[in-house]
């Protein structure tokens, strides 16, 4: 049976439809089809909370026309997790966030947690969503790459050269023993993990592995904590 | 010296100025101006995360229209917070929410928190802002009347008696020392301290006091924890 | 390719390989291959700290035959979480235990996570586990049914009465908004599911779902967090 | 109306009177009227538990008076907060504490907050007080200055000097983005705020200001929490 | 060798002396020599906040001059631990408070405590100490008895009767595993305990035990915590 | 009346009777008798969760045999606490663990605690300890030598000088104001606090004078918490 993702770009471009698609293919459940939507207007970027603010009502639009169309899940692919209570709100399939999937796959692999994301003004943004979530006590630290996700969306080389020296900071100077990548448009968690030696979460990934287990298991939010409005 | 402030009600209804208007009137300093804006789109009613989406870019331009209008301060009026951090990155001048100086002024008077807000749907979210601003120790219950604040924006009666048999229980079964009313709208805390005994807090005034303060200290949010997008 | 789990029962019964097979074979995916795997000697039930040292040891054995045996990922189906962290020290193969996998999985559902298990005198291990895991704020109780492992191994309707009594209290009196069985044996997760509207989790279903993950993404528990004895 | 505050120095000399008045009327409304009250005998300065226990008894001396004398509210200026739990339960007039007012305001500021106080040996009183206020987990360091308070009560050059250095290690190297004096005779906020850009909080004044707030709004600590003895 | 502790009792009564002697000389090591000081003046009970501060220079003075005496160490009698900190500063003698003694008993017999008080007026500086001391996590409850101090010193049996009441719900209703008396003068210890089933303290013994234990292996209160003035 | 306790070394080896005894009898009451047991299989180095589980049911074993022998107590030696949980399940007799005794111990003394135990891999099991015990807020670092348990059973002079060079690294660098020593037979303590000046715990003599306490005041672990398996 077919199980049907809307994956929402909190963004207005399609930049990323083509990188994302590639990732998504190589990982994704084979029944499972993912459409890829960005959003009517906004930001090209979504980098604080400012940004998310201006795309956040586009993405609920999305979600509600997300379910009347027959999609069975939505994800949110930005690291920010742009709207997922609204849209868990909002609809009756299961919504997840990229932040919210990873750290609590990061959660099962390790005891001390650091997340390396773009630029450092979305950092208090991220630490409010990692203490919603619950996992306060095992955040090291938030490190950043100088370079805005447009800068790496297609050219991963001086990406990769920065987050393997914030890597391994991370892990020499903070302790961490699990690393996240802070932006779902990275993508390089694999060849991380090579160089680290240390477990690697891709956020792209892990909300879409986390979606499926939901599919598979008929999971969605709970109405009581998350009542339609 | 004048100082001017802008409190943004994030509803699209006018509905709120007046009564708005005469609880400000008796709270604030002489010195204090006061401009209560609506926003140009968006629900009439927030009381879910949902509505908080629905409206909070409107809010956002407000903000950065006001401080371009030459006003010192902006509030957020409405408990559930809505937009106070895209606020505070976006602009210069101090934002303060409704939820946020609620909480830390009860902090200030008791030990164990009860806040009573308008239906059952808002709980989640105000259990988060709780968190996000670091009370949720404090915090003994989340209760609620059965009435929106469109049915109480004037006629105050119902309201009244569903608020004295909630307070009650949060006194008598939650054990609650201090009281917030969990709406900018209700504005019967005078009326209910006297029924208690116990503080009870009125947001709508709890943050027009605490702006004004930050005023006088000429303090800003940290623009190091809010930093320009 | 071909991804192969051992499932360890630490007990000496193969009483449960039969019903296992069958709610593992409903939810893996096609390219997983399961072995069910008892210990050689120990208790034939595990519903104590007392009886998790009785077959910790025997735990750990089947744990470094697997990695030997070519396995590719361990999991623990019992909720007590058998030996987890002494094989993910042994062994370079991901392994995951049925508590952790679900306590994880119910905080991406819900806010408030009830536990309902055979029997009180696991209560105290339960609720370590919770902790160690990092969700004591979430966890609004552990409830339980009378009746132990081996008494609901085949027979689901006297369990059934019994669960969704504690059920209904847990959402009531405890506030619970997600619900998780605490047992690997009592497999009944969809039909509670339908009659509380909550969502509940099975943890033998959740741990596969989790493990599968992890084999896809090729992620392993950090050695930096679980090194080599 | 007019609002009278008798804000207790807790030291035996009138050293403070003349430069707190000065700073007070710069901040206080139209119709505050603050009488500054020493203690009749004790230590003449505050930096430890040990000063605050030979104080605090001729600290409730005064508040008992104050309230017989007809203040309207008490404050006390030391950063200790010497007596003000014992002064809560004794009187029904509304009373704060300088640190305790600090620490609310600095947290409605920013997220990570570092206290500068005089000397080292008041570090572990301050922590205590922090945590018991709530605000442990947004402390981010005390740092001090090597001045008694005496040493700086006129002269504020040597101590603006060191202040200064410690403002910069706190926002540097312990990732302060809010700062607090943490002793109530410093009273050179504005100009630290001015050379690091972050908020400075003076206690003096956050306590004056916040008590104001309570008069206006007729509040004071909860009776539930702080009973009559 | 003799190990010299002066016991204060911070009340300006000598009538616990005989009752206090009786019971320390059960359970004290037979090198412990106990002088039971009480103060000069003050109240004559302490049960708030308020008593405590009434007391506590009293407190002080009798600690530095217990030194100067050649004790060898300290103990606070009064369960609001009157003075701990400030005498832990002035000595370089080993000093424990009841209740810190207690908490840290019963946090090794049980993972939920209750404390059943006199009156009710000192629950929240019961609770600050609980919380100081960092056992907040496993306080479920503060109970009391209607009776002081002054009617509990000699006749037990109305004591008795409501201690058996209270302790029975922080059993039954508060899920307490573990009992304290929370006040050092009710010392009726071993009989609660054979008649709830479960692990009772007296802090008077606690504290003896305690200090004990510390002059056995030569250990004080860390001077880098606890500075001299 | 003679106190009898067995004191079980989880390893497979007598090496430690000897400097085990010598410790022992110059820090145990005069009543008390002290058996030493070695486990009749497993490791003979216990420096992993790996390690705790090879030992921990052989451990079981010689407690329900100490209970049936008319012991009155038991400890557990190693700094692991192998098997407390399942030992305090199975006997009615009070057992402590070596890690239990000192965090309790060091967080009487000082607000900042700083563990030095023997190789890093432990590191993940103590502070899982730590966190159950309730202190991981006290908890500054856990630091190790790199030197085995059998490399310095008997020669301590690399021990010794290895600790030193950690321990200052713990003051100096975490701030620590108290010191453990992170396995039972380290044994110079005395030596350590009196190098440092800040007090060093020997877990060897913490649980000794620990479940001696607990003798006298006829004290045992809950069984409400710890029920019979």
């Amino acid at each position: 049976m077919v199980f049907k993702i809307k994956q929402i770009n909190p963004v207005a471009t399609n930049i990323w439809e083509e990188p994302n698609r590639k990732i998504l293919s190589e990982y994704k459940n084979p029944n499972t089809q993912i459409h890829i939507a960005t959003i009517k207007a906004g930001p090209i970027e979504v980098t604080t909370t400012y940004h998310d603010t201006k795309a956040v009502n586009y993405v609920l639009e999305e979600a509600e026309k997300a379910e009347k169309e027959g999609f069975d899940a939505i994800v949110m692919s930005c690291f920010l997790d742009v709207g997922v209570d609204a849209m868990r709100e909002a609809v009756d399939i299961p919504v997840v966030g990229a932040c919210q999937a990873s750290v609590h796959l990061a959660s099962l692999l390790g005891t001390r947690i650091s997340i390396i994301t773009d630029g450092p003004k979305g950092k208090r943004h991220i630490e409010d969503l990692v203490n919603k979530y619950g996992f306060a006590h095992k955040l090291v630290s938030i490190r950043h790459v100088d370079l805005t996700p447009l800068q790496f969306a297609v050219e991963k080389e001086p990406l990769k050269k920065q987050l393997l020296k914030e890597a391994k900071k991370a892990i020499d100077e903070d302790g961490a023993d699990v690393l996240i990548l802070g932006c779902g448009g990275m993508n390089v968690a694999p060849w991380l993990q090579e160089q680290t030696g240390v477990p690697v979460i891709d956020p792209l990934v892990a909300v879409l592995k986390t979606i499926e287990i939901l599919g598979t298991m008929k999971l969605t939010q709970s109405k009581l904590a998350y009542p339609k409005p």
